[in-house]
């Protein structure tokens, strides 16, 4: 109800802020007898990682993930699993420009209305670090699809005008801006770096395809597959937008045109001429593959003047220091897979 | 879990098949002390019911309410609220036709698939038919919400490809359509009779804005109000995409454009240039009008020859009987109110 | 979080007033392909029915069970089913007695501290005909239950201090008690009629032995299928206390007394020397049979004088009208194992 | 739904094994602005821990709580509280003797049965060490309970058969039983030091008087009072029965003696010749002093034979090695406490 905790059955809440203690979270209702490591964890936590990309410097040793329990001979024993990462960096900075003023497209304002006071450094819970505990239990998720064969790709589909042309699953990992198109790549990536060297940032779209789905996945009325995905998709930081399917170009086409003819069924899975309904139908999983989309704006923080307002009333201008991710899109990119992880193996487990 | 029930503290969980005996639900959290009669819920199922408008028979006396519990000398007691609606067109139509059928765009199969048999007439729990027990909560719930002086206000943004130009809330109510715009209103509702006239049907987008919500609503992580929102709304049967302020457009902007400087504060209500947050910020809600949309696809049934499958795998083309919709957007106006009433009373009564 | 809903997975909702319209419930998470008919849950809304045994007046055609969703072609359909039962007796009785008075033992007070005012027509929600509806769902639950074999027993143990003392689960629906023990029957029946005559009340304690429950149900920590069951016990009107296996007998042993050794296991169960764990073993079953007591207090409700409060601070006498069950133990036997069905039935959908 | 979430506004995830690497547990709905210190929540579990009485050697440092997370300059921020106790003594002893044998009164074989394998060190997940994280949880509760001026007391009302006569709230913590009687505080003392030389081991009663709590918290139907007290007590391991205000001996008494007049109300607390409710009347508070008891058995462990079986079924006898306590009573009252906190503060929230 504080909205810190994601799903019934494979109930995950997580805890920490940008620059406290710690980060991590607890699952509660994983499954025993799931082979599960450290390391399967951190290999995520890495690909989410600031200043992994070779734009960017390389910091070593970051995020390292410690499981403190729910393990039991490199297995999970049904019972809850907790999961932490230290702060390295708590050096007591100098916030004191900022702890009075409200920025725009920041939570310093909405949080101080609803709680009061805020935990000002680093955005506190507000920041996108909190991004790291959704990895730490999407790992845990994929190990349980992964052994049922479902696979989750998602990949960057456009950096703000330049948008994929290709998809090539294989090629996500092997650029730094995770898109699937070899295509396009160089020219998505320059525009980021381009974009840092002007003080600016851009935004994107992230697309994620979800393979061998069984069918029957999903409930009706409140919770449909789609809705689910829906929030937890627009639960994560600087999303604007969600869309399966064919999405909101559906708005601007006739029944006729939109008509989407059944053309058989595999393995209990049905087939279509386009897939425009994103593989659910009514709520539920047809066995199509899962095509959803989520619009990330440019990133908020930008090296240039700003207008704010102080805890008194006054507007006033401001300057961002540190450094800031020019585009947020492909660290995204697991995060989406995470949560995608997160709200599938729910439906897995509810069915089982 | 089952995906009946909607919120936590203003708790809902409806029920009913389009052709069974009833449809209706329980708010089990409605606070006591609430006027509330027939007639407030009475009200906007109305305004739902179809065959409505002019361009359609008016028919009579249908989906009449009644009150079970809960209301006591006028006011809610703080007890469950059980509403329901009987069925009045009971009658054994033949669905042989059917039965055996998976057809395109529909749950079908993928009730099937879940349950391993399903209601058949007329959609049963997947029929449009549903969101009948969305508006009878989201009655009380506004009741709830007028009280604090919240405004909600939906209206049909575009059909197909026509957009609305201008926004008059006054409006909304006056034409046939259910837009903002007076300025284009004839040309959708024209749009709307002529698919009709072709056997075809179109969809659109629903806009909502919420005035005078205070800030501090919602929360932070997974239950973000632009989260819960966008759940509510994809939800909604034939919904496509949901998107918040500057949508899917922000990803084409550079971050210097989709800047959105703070222009003021007014009574703990923050000011923006061009409110692109849509009046959420890191989740919680900053005072500014809360403005999101979702895509409606064009009503599947349309009275053309369509290819579905059989149980036994054979592909079918089959030609839907009986009246349906041929733009489901009009109607699904007061649903779209009705969600977003479920979600904001759910994020005032946790706060107070 | 209203206190209407009972489980997680099979969830169950109740509404309804001893005098408003109806009562009812629905149950959100019921599998679908249950064989399940309105006799199922009439046979024990029957045994439950004010009025039944032969020291009392026999009402025909009370409480009848309407099903108005979630089942076709009479199997459960895996949506709500909804339950209702329409109160007969509305007649505008009048009330101005009781209406600004607070009697001991009854919710009078305790409502309007927390609603601010109270349906005060025979109790409201707070009365005793609230348990129909748990005997409603339970009747749903008991169905799948029994096709897994598992056998629920509720008795009378003991009716004041009359206690039973052989066991025959055959007995139980053979005698107006409701006790297991055909040589105690007649003294235990005869003190209530006793009672009755002396316009007083008597208590006593209600048995539970479950048979054939696989072991491995419940759950660690807070959720322990003892302090599910003696949620569910404790949440029945008129209870004071609950105790599993040994209970409180057990804290005046020596742990070499209590000691109870492992004889063997058969089928998966495991079997003790004296089963005084009840069946559960760390919150979890055993496999041996579970049993547990709950204790019922006399009925509050006598005509005798007794001592109330007015609103406004008065202390007040008055006498009861109407006429009350003289020891409500007979008809809360099929109520305790309706909960003992829905919180088992819960426990074996976990499991699945 | 795993069973280790307790309550839904102030909600309270655990974890952790007895040999594990941590235990902990994160609260996600506690409100910002209470003042929280590491050292409040400390001053809770040194009343918990193991070798605290005269008459055990005291252990130094043990059980040190770390807060990670939510908490701002002393002050809770609204965001989830995430503590976490390091388990010191993690040599990895020999439990090859135990680890494929199930022991009667233990969790060996249930857990088994449950999730297939176990951690066998020291109990894992169901060792009463788990009893940790509730103190912890509730402590926290406790700092907002002390702000209203609720007050809870609970104190060993018997052990075995040597029961409590008088009672001072003061002479609680002075005495190594925490009974609340000096009159009779030696002799139990004495019983279980006579015990343990004897290789035995006793039980008790603990029970807990609230005072000052407001009336109208609570809620009817499932959710009463006084039904989750019964499921916090008894969720607590070791304890086999629960019972309020005249408990089970109110089975034995008439109508008329068990009515309990009204005899005023004092600052909207009801009072009554004999408080014989409990504090709770319909499942809501009364504003009386709410008063419980909870059955305690005598501690498995005890170094004496005993009859366990292999996991391939054969009877095998034991002999426990290590220390353990010879009554867990003493202990277990901050335990009571913390639970009878988190059901509090749980309603105190649910009606701000």
């Amino acid at each position: 109800m504080a909205g810190n905790t994601f799903n019934e059955v494979f109930k995950v809440t997580t805890f920490g802020e940008s620059h406290g203690v710690a980060l991590g979270c607890i699952i509660d209702g994983c499954p025993a007898g799931i082979e599960l490591s450290e390391e399967d964890v951190q290999i995520h936590l890495n690909r989410r990682r600031p200043g992994q990309s070779e734009v960017a410097t390389e910091r070593d040793e970051k995020d390292k993930v410690q499981i403190l329990s729910g393990v039991f001979e490199g297995k999970t024993t049904g019972t809850p699993i907790a999961m932490v990462v230290y702060n390295k960096d708590q050096k007591s900075k100098d916030y004191s420009n900022i702890k009075d003023l409200y920025r725009p497209a920041h939570g310093d304002y909405t949080y101080e209305a609803k709680y009061g006071h805020r935990d000002y450094r680093g955005g506190g819970r507000a920041s996108g670090r909190e991004t790291l505990t959704r990895v730490m239990a999407g790992a845990v998720a994929m190990k349980i699809l992964s052994e049922k064969g479902i696979e989750i790709h998602a990949y960057t589909k456009s950096i703000k005008d330049i948008e994929a042309k290709d998809c090539d699953f294989n090629y996500i990992e092997e650029n730094s801006v995770r898109t699937c198109c070899k295509e396009t790549a160089n020219d998505m990536e320059q525009l980021i770096i381009d974009s840092k060297a002007d003080n600016n940032s851009v935004g994107g779209v992230i697309e994620c395809q979800v393979l061998n789905l069984p069918p029957g996945l999903g409930s009706p009325v409140f919770d449909k597959l789609d809705a689910r995905l829906a929030q937890a998709m627009m639960s994560i930081g600087s999303t604007k937008g969600f869309e399966i399917g064919s999405g909101f170009d559906s708005t601007k086409m006739f029944g006729s045109e939109h008509n989407d003819n059944i053309t058989g069924m595999t393995d209990g899975r049905l087939e279509f001429e386009k897939n425009y309904s994103g593989g659910v139908l009514a709520g539920i999983s047809s066995g199509s593959p899962l095509v959803f989309r989520t619009a990330f704006k440019p990133t908020s923080s930008i090296k240039r003047e700003q207008v704010g307002i102080t805890r008194d009333g006054q507007l006033q201008e401001f300057l961002l220091e540190g450094r800031h991710d020019p585009c947020i899109v492909p660290r995204a990119v697991p995060v989406v897979q995470a949560m995608t992880a997160l709200v599938l193996v729910e439906e897995v487990l509810r069915a089982a």
